[in-house]
């Protein structure tokens, strides 16, 4: 047996440990790693700069590795929100009783054990610790080996407080930061029911690519939002300038932004607040020449369409009719998030049904797709994948269910 | 692009055009296929027999090939059924107004294009196309290399019946039946959205390593019963009995009896109705120890237990108490259907509880797990994965959800 094969055996078997375990133990364990958490942010402070050194500030991702007291009091204010959410578990989704007498439940349980593949934020190993609690599930993690410290640290006062509770610290593992890890983890089967991969676009490639344990794809978001012929212009432009300048490097900000034809003569005036933001512009042949010259302002060429920018960058595509921006989202899309600005209902309707995406909105912001604004409670990340869960996945969409059959003594014909 | 990107090309542009197909369609298409079915026996006994000719008819597998006109006039009957089913379409799982006043529903959608892997059964190409139709799908069908004639001409008519109809030829495919077909299906990725193997555990283990669209995993049952201490004996042999010779090759009939070690003494009562319908029974050191000599009874090995036996043959394992028994299920079981005997409520309770399959059975027989004998109408398999679906997946479990969000030029702070 591989040094892995052990891990994902003990986690295995810590994991059916939880099964009974009560939402007011999990609350408890939870506010007591809120309390642990801060009570030892100089520790966990002083393993973080381990990191930090090693990491060139200009590097992008250090921001998100950093931690100071104020984010830990936010990650130990987002535990305490965590343990305010119901239980998942335990839920009767269908009861009935058959003609034979047989008593039908079908119930909410946990998954079993969820494996996240992650990069370097060490808020993630927090994060997701306190929902897979919440749902019942044991877990492995494997976090990006920049922030090794601080995961380890963190691991540490999650396994003390377990231990405190007489949990079973083994169902909470964190792997050794090697590409090995990753590779066991893909293939541990039978040990590890799903992997759920938070990261880049090549983390998930990589992650279908080589899974045998069955994954949920989040995150990629190639966002698109049509403004159509009877479009109210001032909120066009308001919903545009929201989806793509709220939070750029998120997954739900505007990528492509594509405009009926007739529009183009208001095309400048619906841009201006993005260039303003400093929006810079890949405009396909019509659109790029119905606009005024502009620095900011290029002409698209085909790898701009299907591209998440997740910054101040868009792409703006022309069409004759509905039908052609159908064709477009159809193509383009990542299925995450679609949007519509139209006074059409008819093109409305058509545009949501016809649409395959996690979220179609109409004459609003894609920027809405997320747990929380969906009242979802937290979120582990937004599915693009249509089984399972679709859209912003929090605790119910960590749980499996099962079919309870109470019978007397009942065989079947 | 390769032929195989060309057809699923195809199949997901047509499984594009069945969005805002009504449920009256479908169920006309159905009849008329089932008529079509029947009024065309002749030409399908025809194409089925050039396939028989080229198996052995001691195989196996002959039977499950072969086509008659009771056969066909049963499937006909079946498409009928699941026309009478309800849509599981449109329909509003979760409806809630935000407080900026956008308005949010969770509707049920189709998932796009499910591909199915499966062996020489001809039936299963009706079956599907049915059942992918009613909820919306697009489908391409990966058959047998041994059905190929039967299913080729069963896709020319329902081919005939959706021309006829003016629905989508090309959302619905069948694969040359050559191995290169199976690997482009397994990687597939934007094209299909699922892949559900129906057949040998083999199949199985060769789609879960090789696929990179996602997988349901269907039909592998390890099967428990564990005759508790306190259980009635005169129900447990009729439940065993049932469990076991029902129908032996199928996935939820009884591998393995454990017995609490309290009922040695009542074993061979307990198993005698098995060896009257000849059933092979294979024990460990005590359950042997406990039984008269007979010429089916002979010592368990290793290999005996986790053994999905789809035939007359039994495991039996013997424990001293719950837990031990739960133990064994959690090794060995492949989580499709475990029941316990017992008039102690605590114990069925935690084995209710406790034991992780998509069926826990209090009492009566595992032969229950199956989608019509649950009331869910058609079932397309018996999941034992624990995401999307678990146990049998019926038309709702062939569906994903979308989020649409409706306002009125709302922005996100």
């Amino acid at each position: 047996m591989t040094e892995y094969q052990h891990i994902f055996e003990e986690v295995k078997k810590g994991a059916r440990k939880l099964t009974g375990i009560t939402n007011d133990q999990v609350n408890f364990v939870l506010h007591n790693l809120a309390v642990l958490a801060v009570e030892n942010a100089p520790f966990l402070l002083e393993e973080n700069e381990k990191d930090l050194q090693r990491m060139d500030p200009e590097n992008p991702m250090y921001d998100r590795l950093l931690l100071t007291e104020e984010r830990i009091a936010g990650i130990a204010g987002e535990l305490v929100q965590v343990s305010a959410l119901p239980s998942p578990l335990h839920q009767v989704l269908e009861s009935k009783t058959l003609e034979n007498g047989l008593d039908l439940q079908k119930i909410t349980v946990p998954l079993g054990v969820i494996g996240i593949i992650y990069e370097a934020r060490p808020n993630v190993t927090f994060d997701v610790f306190s929902l897979a609690l919440k749902s019942g599930n044991g877990l492995v993690l494997k976090g990006g080996s920049d922030a090794d410290h601080s995961n380890r640290a963190i691991m540490s006062l999650i396994h003390q407080v377990l231990e405190n509770h007489g949990l079973p610290v083994s169902a909470f593992q964190l792997l050794p930061p090697e590409r090995a890890s990753t590779k066991a983890l893909l293939e541990a089967v039978h040990f590890v029911d799903v992997i759920i991969p938070r990261g880049s676009q090549g983390l998930i490639n990589f992650v279908r690519e080589n899974a045998k344990v069955p994954v949920i794809e989040t995150g990629a978001g190639i966002v698109h939002t049509y403004v159509d012929e009877s479009a109210d212009l001032e909120k066009a432009a308001a919903i545009i300038l929201n989806s793509k300048t709220r939070r750029p490097s998120v997954c739900n900000s505007l990528d492509c932004l594509i405009v009926h034809e007739s529009i183009l003569p208001n095309l400048n005036e619906l841009i201006a607040p993005l260039l303003q933001k400093e929006v810079q512009v890949f405009a396909d042949q019509k659109s790029r020449e119905a606009l005024h010259k502009h620095e900011l302002i290029s002409l698209a060429d085909e790898s701009h369409f299907g591209t998440e920018f997740l910054s101040l960058k868009m792409a703006i595509k022309t069409v004759s009719n509905l039908d052609e921006a159908l064709d477009h989202i159809a193509i383009y899309s990542s299925k995450h998030s679609e949007a519509i600005v139209s006074n059409t209902q008819e093109h409305i309707n058509r545009f949501l049904l016809e649409v395959d995406a996690a979220a179609v909105y109409e004459n609003t912001s894609t920027a809405f797709t997320d747990g929380a604004q969906f009242g979802l409670g937290a979120e582990i990340g937004i599915s693009t994948q249509k089984l399972h869960a679709r859209g912003p996945m929090a605790l119910k969409e960590l749980c499996s269910y099962k079919w309870v059959i109470r019978g007397n003594g009942q065989v079947r014909d």
